[in-house]
């Protein structure tokens, strides 16, 4: 392995992890108001095209770290749907 | 160009252009609390090694979209640091 090589699977594995502080942050205390919904929803498209990418080349390093940020970054964007659609609901209930 | 490489160039640019309405949610409200500090401390670390690969590399598409998301994240990650100091610095000077 050529040490960019090297650098370049310690890069895939530093921002695929970065994402589980944010998923593990997010699920603790359902604080969305600050996380754009812009940001996850895109995000989370451009990753799944990076796992199409990569299974068109047949590359497995591509495949494997894309495939865990999407699972990643595709809770982070479930919670700020879901937990946003549930404070509009109460909010409209009257506080129910 | 293939249909492999538009699908890559088109996954580099939405991965990269995600972090845009982040950053402007951020410089608008200033609202911090739900970002992971973690997340973005590994993840600007993260994509400064993919500019050094791409540096290594000599490829211009990985230096291009890294720079930009590098300077994307680091602004996202200076907001969540200097945003939490003056809020603990004005709570313990009793919020003047």
């Amino acid at each position: 392995m050529t040490l960019a090589d090297a650098i370049g699977y310690l890069a895939a594995t530093l921002t695929t992890a970065a994402f589980v502080p944010q998923a593990l942050l997010t699920l603790r205390t359902r604080d969305v108001s600050g996380i754009s919904l812009g940001m996850y929803g895109v995000f989370t498209t451009g990753v799944a095209l990076w796992l199409a990418y990569g299974i068109a080349l047949g590359e497995w390093p591509i495949i494997v770290a894309n495939a865990a940020t999407l699972a990643l970054a595709a809770t982070i964007l479930t919670l700020k749907i879901t937990i946003e659609r549930r404070q509009r609901r109460t909010r409209r209930d009257g506080g129910a």
